[in-house]
């Protein structure tokens, strides 16, 4: 038998619960043991609950009883999460955790010192949910070197973006109705902003490229300037904007960033819709795979939480999860990241492609029916600095969206 | 050090050569040892060729030497495959394989010969080439109870249905330049016929359900029927024809078919196109998801190879993939198995639906422009059996096509 204590009652919490309910029996076969919850930690009380007696309020409980093999976090946020479980991880106990503000903060500490006691720290659930993306980089994708990853990592923004398209709705009303439906939160700067997107960005880039990313070196825009003329403007070019969160490696330097992109509908991301979640991975033998799922959601991610328990409680005293280093990856500037750029621009069509072809060389100019008074033209591939540098000759810029090579 | 022996220098065996050679450093790193190619089998001479003093005719000397840990067998075929991999895990070698008819054909004995001497028998390669799925099958998805798996796992007939699809092309037309492009063989029957995937999806469905399925029992249909006019019917209904591979649960039976579907732009499986490959999975408590990549090609089978050859050499003496028991697992005929039908019946419309009404109830009537002198409709839900019984009452079917749910 397995003993396992959850930090924190939540949704995620109530889903880890439910999930080794519901499949206690396949679960237990797979694990190879059985896995009994001895402990749930929550400040709250939970009167009538099936967990009530095994609810306490002190993690002191927990730390202190040698039967706790796993310890499974999902308070989220970084602090009390990382002390709780590096001293879960001090006193020999696997930890299991959905947190991904804590992986990308301390990520390489925590799975060094759980190298250094022969157990596992793991995190599957903490990018794309229940879509399994840790274990395959960390044990699938062994035999390449992985050059690109790119996801939609972020449901909320995905739901509203593919709502705007499909309804014409602009982003404000979108964003209410995702809050009334409780797809996004009353506060939803972290999603809307990009800030989620980008620490899960930084957790699978230090995973795939073997060293520790900053997510504060990530350049991050967020969706809440998108317009439903951009999006006409992107139908008309066969294209859906995405908010993508992309790290690459070109020659030998990597370079990241979250941002809204236009994705043209031959990329495998283009049908991603609504609250899914997926992550392209290109390597450089395998070329380009896809794993796609919910990225979001109590079960879905409490499913990932629970595969996590029982590949711990396999590898009880073996560390299976490869390490990245504690050494920075340093990130180049994204001014050498080149591509096509769409730009908006106030004013006469005629005067602007002029200007438009003077500064870029040839455009192609993009028309949507209806709209007046500005010009939508997409660049030729040039890096961002050059971009900069030649967008300085337009004073009015209404937009300016990245396109997805 | 960690010894390998290939089987094979075709396709796949010289793709594995060069995908150690191009990532040695990386792949010895994530192995933690240094994996070494000490010799490859192979009836024909390679003069000049890097692998020449590797170089041996004889399988004896693989088998009896007792520095080789790791057999890669890329042969293909059932014999003498099976032979050589069964002696190699009698031997105490592990093996990676590409080979799914060898797995479809003995996987439970070789999984279980492998388990009785703590070595493995490892086989990512043999399901959707480069996808990572035998892997995340056997250790990410473990909390779920699987009820549904459905691939396009046949990247020929996906590339031939994607032709027809936006060229117009017929079907003959599109196989010869498939043939001519190297995408099919000359002899094409085993993919355009289905029985390619029949042994992928055997393997898949063994593996998440835990007991053997015999690929004879698999209904396999293949896509040399599709014409150009059951596609414009297809684009008219907003799907897309794809083969697809699937086996579900429904309540405590299992059913498992390959036949062309109807899928709509609403399921992930519809942009699909090309050569590439995807299998969908869906989960008791994880939802729906998918993976998605290269089905086939050297380097991406190769790449699934490799990645098995680095989880073999972590694990020498240590079994990790889950057994399926070599219980049988009895499919359920498939007359129980419940969709909608789209059919296409020669004569007068007004006469054809009423009859259609007659027997099937509402009926969806599908018109495409240039069609004349037929009638296609969609059914509503009912068993393949009410189908047939059914579908008798019109003497003159040209086609029948099943809708994915």
């Amino acid at each position: 038998m397995v003993n396992i204590a959850i930090l924190g009652y939540g949704t995620v919490g109530s889903g880890v619960v439910e999930v080794l309910g519901t499949n206690q029996a396949s679960i237990n076969k797979k694990a190879g043991k059985e896995i009994h919850i001895k402990y749930v930690l929550d400040l709250r009380e939970f009167p009538g609950d099936p967990i009530e007696g095994k609810l306490v309020h002190d993690y002191e409980i927990i730390i202190n009883d040698p039967e706790v093999d796993i310890v499974v976090e999902v308070m989220g946020g970084v602090m009390p999460a990382y002390t709780f479980v590096k001293r879960a991880l001090e006193a020999g106990k696997s930890v299991c955790t959905s947190n991904k503000e804590l992986v990308a903060a301390y990520g390489s500490e925590l799975l060094a010192l759980a190298r250094s006691k022969s157990i596992n720290f793991l995190f599957e659930a903490s990018c794309g949910g229940g879509i399994p993306i840790i274990r395959p980089l960390n044990s699938s994708l062994t035999a390449d070197e992985i050059d690109e990853i790119t996801g939609i990592l972020n449901g909320t923004t995905n739901y509203i973006l593919t709502k705007m398209s499909g309804e014409g709705s602009g982003f404000e009303t979108v964003l209410k109705e995702a809050q009334d439906k409780g797809y996004a939160e009353r506060n939803p700067e972290a999603d809307v902003e990009g800030y989620d997107a980008c620490r899960k960005i930084a957790i699978l880039s230090s995973l795939a490229f073997g060293r520790s990313v900053d997510y504060h070196d990530i350049y991050t825009e967020g969706i809440s300037k998108i317009t439903t003329t951009d999006i006409a403007y992107a139908k008309k070019m066969g294209s859906a904007i995405k908010l993508l969160a992309s790290s690459k490696k070109v020659d030998s330097s990597f370079y990241a960033m979250v941002a809204p992109f236009l994705v043209t509908d031959e990329h495998p991301l283009y049908s991603v819709n609504g609250v899914f979640n997926a992550i392209f991975v290109h390597g450089n033998v395998l070329g380009d795979i896809m794993f796609y799922g919910s990225g979001a959601g109590k079960l879905p991610t409490a499913s990932a939480v629970v595969s996590d328990v029982v590949d711990a409680a396999k590898h009880l005293h073996v560390n299976i999860m490869s390490f990245w280093s504690s050494k920075k990856l340093t990130l180049t500037d994204i001014s050498n990241a080149r591509g096509r750029f769409f730009v908006r621009v106030k004013g006469d069509r005629e005067a602007v492609i002029k200007i438009a072809e003077q500064v870029f060389g040839r455009v192609d100019q993009i028309k949507v029916d209806g709209v007046e008074g500005e010009t939508g033209f997409l660049t030729g591939i040039l890096s961002e600095a050059e971009y900069r540098e030649k967008a300085e000759s337009f004073p009015d810029i209404i937009s300016m969206i990245r396109v997805q090579r």
